[in-house]
């Protein structure tokens, strides 16, 4: 750790290796060291360790009250889909992920000491990968007249697509999730829905939150949702320059309302089929957040979403303990009654666990509590307070006065969030090239670093222009680079495309990515 | 309906069959009829609907905080689990329900049109019935030193436990819940900590939120969790008489510790096993909360797990329809601004489908939302307010002035969470029988009425004493009968088993039992 030395080695940083050593290796590390999820012994499922679980919880605490201000309510629906439901929607199968848990027996017996599947079902059952087939089935039931659409419908769930080369948080064979489905009389209603959810939900609780700048925009056909339409997104930079798809949102047209027999009798008496939506966001975000905001000595949790806004170590020394904890507890008790981000309270935990107050700091600073305090004896009897803002690295305390400090803590914490944001924003911004035009050009950045380069020096984005051709968009995928978007916000110039330099006026975002 | 006459053919009530003409189908036509869950067309899998996943959000809620009051915190383990696991925990193996979901394959490819499971695992998995293995695998890494200790973590999630007769909400073969797992130094520690769940958490929301009547106990040997020292239970009445077990909480002493090599170093450097606890309530709380509230005119939901609390139906006629829709609105804001149960602001649902406003009086009186107002020209006219108490059934309509309804709609929904409480105690005090001594009088009274007899007349509790023998268990297992539990509560007098006759000082709850 930065000012630690030990036995005569000097380490430099909380997090081994830094982000520019092996960037992969530190984010599984940060992933593991912050305490927020790790693999499992089960191959390709993570466990969410209780860290990284509440920032969950505040994220799905947000969405979910988002979600239900566009007027979506929660249902629940099965874990398991009969195989037939996904050959019925062809579509669906042919483009979507095959790799898919199968349960095939629903019995266990023991035989010589060992258990043994039996109980064969007639019919395999999936778990579920998404639910579109399933609560597709459902939506028949419920839609039967114009009455009664919009049937906004939302659901928190896990889903399961095999993974061969899992990736904590990002690529895991299980993962958490909410997925959104609806069925509306027109496709004017639907397709606004569909929009509200991209720019409403995800958009704002993404950057307002969770503090990840995003481009929000389309997919092209060929990176297209099975069976969509329209593929709406939300695009995200990591540090290492490649971009991270942090939330989308479908609309299906009737394409999987006639598969399911989603129809309704319209107020003019005949019947019609329903056109759908669905979009999600899933625990992904969270390593979105790492990519977006950790540093070499762990994780940076932004306030809104962080379980705690404020941890506070109280130094306890042989004497006096009781008196030091007593001083902690206090302050914990005039922070909770503030109050940031419009009125939330302050979460505030005192940690007196019976470890070295040494080992606490460093724990919570890998975790990333945004506000830091280490109390001890001098601070009480000065009245005062020592603490590090995690914005500004483990090393830089600010001292104060109590009162001082317990009356600005709101503001501070919305400082430091603006902040976060600030720094995605910028960092995305400087990392992403408008001026590339040419297909050599485009090479030669693509080419710039290999994958053994430090992150700092891997490409960004480039925003240029696509003729709209799949082909182009073919050439571009043999560099490992896809159209990530194309942005809401199009520039409206006519230029050559960046790829076979045709007359072109879409700009679109080219990226490696997770 | 009631007093609806409709071609001629008068409903006496809104729910078919009624409770006392046949009491199993009475509860599917009301969780249908209320909206709160259906079979899928899944084998043994339920949708939860909207209003029926409102009222567990509700639920969720207030565990959720009850639960981190008692100091766990959330934490999210993988769905599968290796077969291995079950194997290495025999006695968990032997006692436990054996149907369970197998997943055997993690690919599915398309032969003829056809999706054909292949990519074999060299491993089953299994859709977790229960989490004790996976978690305690977890638990074993995360343990190292007593300054770990007590590790108290919870899971919500879904659970598979393959049923062969499933039933609604009351068994189904998926199903939502809390598990919590505990690890603690000592027994002491442990055994306060399963009965502080017990107690501060279940027995207090169960009534106080859910205003079901639960008598807390021991479960005895016969009837304990597979692995488990002791297991508390909370036990409720049904309807019928029969009981339903609402929650248990575990002690596991250092069974599964040893099974799964959870130990930690001692504050005197020696290693010891953890001692360790689970505990977990379900989605069968909302069938608990059916059979204890609903009546032959649908449910009736306690304000506190009422997703909505007070829902405005506006009588739309041709003229003035926006104007009373406005009236409504202006209602709705008012009763907003007004809390109940403690300071919870009151939820208001204005219902303005497209729908006629009668059946949409219905809908609402059979899905129990606890105050109906119904608002037309009159009442705006005067000023004034018509709503039903679903705790008074759905035709006698309560009159009065705008702002003095307002003023009160706090305390109404508070008695109105009160008297469900007292009537379920009531129920359970009024079918329970302390003064059956002789296995003659316990035949008779569990013979007294036949599975087909009216839900009224079946028979309910006994309380009466045990010698503690597991004959004289399985002698009222004969008849169907179960120990519910010991309960808490004991007399402290002698009398005689009411199985064998011979002295006995326990006091024992035995019933029929879903």
């Amino acid at each position: 750790m930065a000012e630690q030395t030990k036995g005569g080695t000097a380490q430099r940083t909380a997090i081994t290796p830094t982000r520019d050593e092996d960037y992969a290796q530190w984010y599984q590390a940060v992933v593991r060291d912050a305490d927020v999820a790790e693999m499992s012994h089960v191959r390709g499922c993570m466990v969410i360790k209780p860290w990284g679980y509440g920032i969950w919880e505040q994220l799905q605490r947000t969405l979910d009250r988002e979600i239900k201000k566009a007027g979506a309510v929660n249902a629940y629906f099965p874990l398991f889909i009969p195989l037939s439901y996904l050959e019925r929607e062809a579509a669906h199968v042919e483009g979507f992920a095959k790799e898919m848990a199968v349960v095939t027996h629903h019995r266990l017996e023991a035989r010589d000491g060992k258990l043994v599947p039996t109980g064969e079902l007639a019919e395999p059952l999936i778990v579920r990968p998404t639910s579109e087939t399933i609560i597709g089935e459902s939506m028949a039931d419920w839609v039967q007249s114009y009455r009664d659409l919009p049937l906004l419908l939302n659901q928190w769930a896990n889903v399961v697509r095999w993974e061969l080369r899992p990736r904590v948080l990002l690529r895991t064979t299980e993962f958490l999730w909410q997925e959104g489905h609806t069925a509306h009389a027109t496709h004017d209603d639907a397709m606004e829905y569909t929009l509200r959810i991209l720019h409403e939900v995800y958009t704002k609780v993404v950057e307002e939150d969770l503090a990840v700048a995003v481009i929000p925009g389309e997919k092209t056909p060929g990176e297209r949702f099975p069976g969509a339409e329209n593929t709406y997104c939300i695009e995200a930079m990591m540090q290492d320059g490649r971009a991270l798809q942090a939330g989308t949102s479908h609309y299906l047209g009737q394409n999987f309302a006639k598969a399911f027999g989603i129809s309704f009798q319209s107020a003019e008496g005949g019947t019609e089929h329903a056109f759908t939506t669905s979009w999600g966001v899933s625990t992904r975000l969270i390593g979105a957040l790492v990519m977006t905001h950790a540093d070499d000595n762990g994780l940076r949790v932004p306030p809104r979403v962080a379980p705690h806004q404020v941890v506070i170590v109280p130094m306890l020394r042989k004497d006096g303990g009781e008196e030091v904890l007593a001083y902690a507890r206090r302050v914990a008790d005039e922070v909770r009654a503030q109050s940031f981000a419009g009125g939330r309270p302050v979460e505030v935990l005192v940690d007196d666990t019976l470890y070295e107050a040494r080992d606490k700091k460093w724990k919570w600073v890998k975790r990333g509590v945004p506000v830091l305090l280490e109390l001890g004896p001098k601070d009480m009897a000065n009245d005062g307070v020592s603490y590090l803002r995690r914005d500004r690295g483990p090393t830089e305390y600010v001292r104060g006065g109590r009162g001082e400090f317990v009356a600005g803590v709101g503001a501070l914490l919305d400082e430091i969030q603006t902040g976060y944001l600030e720094q995605a924003r910028a960092f995305q911004r400087a990392r992403t090239r408008r001026d590339i035009t040419t297909f050599e050009a485009f090479q030669a950045f693509f080419a710039e670093a290999g994958n053994e380069a430090a992150a700092s020096e891997q490409p960004g984005f480039v925003v240029a222009k696509w003729c709209g051709d799949a082909a182009c968009e073919e050439k571009a995928r043999d560099l490992g680079v896809t159209i990530r978007c194309l942005p809401f916000e199009q520039s409206g110039t006519e230029s050559a495309c960046v790829i076979d330099g045709r007359p072109a006026t879409t700009d679109a975002v080219f990226a490696r990515a997770y």
